[in-house]
């Protein structure tokens, strides 16, 4: 028996096939059409493993783009899909923040990995890796850059909270000749101070998942931590957790 | 007696001179060095008229850049200032509506335009005239050109309450073939409904003074206006109220 589930998110969207345990994943950008997108991750996902659509018991879909779309059998929230994802991949988390490139969110567990709480910000881009994105831009960075370069940095103070005056005060701080090394260290100390600030609102214990691509960025991980004062925990492939749920969910129908 | 008000604003500084009433104004860029920009504009409003330092009475300094100048007899806050100014242009104004290059403020009069109640927003962009600088920025306009083109248009659905998202937002819809014009009416509709969020905190009764650079963008005074159900009434001079009205306070001491 094979599922698979489908995260389509504002950036990029994510397939995971599922027969009991995940066998692959596949990500691809989202672009202008999410059903294409949809469409063509759920053909890479496929065509190696000489499977076709037909092998497929459930197609499951998630993420803001599962939306209007013709092609799943399925569809569950991404805050159901991310819950069920992380308690299967890390069953001792208490709960699980992920930041998206859109949006954040931060849900606590209650028994089982069940959804007990959770906040959500999909309105404001500060909090979200678009402010990374954005920032990282207006210092000609590349968001995969951002972690080695923060690394031995003392951060520097950014005030902003707000993602286009933070590009308005990066500029200010250069030309005060503050390093792009103490800036990227300010701006992962500022997007951890936020985040720390939803996440509060959801009572955590010991072990929290961190998801979604902005986790593969260990400076930031290491501040989130300290701020939230938990351990976190990346889970294998942290983008990919809501379509892997998606995928199990679908495998439990 | 000569008093001289100035407000050092993010993005611009603005100067007064007062002799009982307004004698002259200057406007200039603050640029990088808020005391630079405080003296520079200083000496462009003295030089005309013959008039040095020596002969101002006082010299009032208002704005975010009032802080740590050297220069100022005595500083008053930007809400003071501009109630005080308008109240002076406009007596029959209620209260008052600014929209400024970084900062947004809403205030409520009491009796003869003491301040009694105001909301400031100076944290998110969205909501100020850098909203409109930065959606104008992403289509190539000028933010002067905004009114001119939203005056016959069916205003697009702008959902973004982010600027940053806003930005993307505008990117999908010029995709879809949306035209410019459309865009631009929904930008200036979305703004003036976070404007009259704020405002919904005032109780205002009848005339709103409506002050700032944006003040002279006429659709969006319309729009406002019919979000708030208030007449709207632009102060001449709208960006220099607040220099005004710490000229004035400097000479009422
Ligand atoms: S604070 Fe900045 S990033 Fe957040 S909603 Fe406002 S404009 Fe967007």
């Amino acid at each position: 028996k094979w599922t698979v589930g489908i995260d389509i998110g504002s950036v990029s969207t994510k397939a995971v096939l599922f027969n009991g345990e995940q066998v692959d994943s596949k990500i691809i950008p989202t672009g202008w059409s999410p059903s294409q997108a949809g469409q063509e991750v759920l053909e890479r996902l496929l065509k190696p493993q000489g499977l076709t659509r037909d092998d497929i018991s459930l197609l499951v879909g998630t993420g803001y783009g599962r939306i209007q779309q013709g092609m799943f059998d399925k569809t569950f929230s991404e805050i159901t899909c991310h819950a069920r994802g992380v308690h299967y991949l890390l069953p001792e988390a208490c709960g699980l923040i992920d930041i998206g490139g859109q949006d954040s969110k931060v849900i606590g567990f209650g028994e089982k990995g069940k959804v007990e709480d959770f906040v959500l910000n999909d309105k404001c881009a500060a909090g979200t890796g678009r402010f990374l994105q954005v920032t990282a831009q207006t210092l000609g960075l590349e968001v995969s850059q951002l972690s080695a370069l923060a690394e031995d940095a003392d951060p520097a103070d950014i005030n902003s909270m707000c993602a286009v005056f933070a590009e308005s005060e990066i500029i200010g701080l250069l030309a005060q000749g503050i390093t792009v090394e103490s800036i990227v260290a300010g701006l992962l100390k500022s997007i951890a101070k936020r985040i720390s600030v939803m996440a509060g609102k959801i009572h955590f214990q010991d072990t929290v998942a961190f998801c979604g691509g902005v986790a593969q960025n260990q400076v930031l991980k290491d501040l989130l931590s300290q701020e939230i004062g938990c351990r976190l925990a990346v889970p294998p492939c942290p983008q990919a957790v809501g379509a892997l749920g998606a995928a199990i969910l679908g495998y439990e129908l």
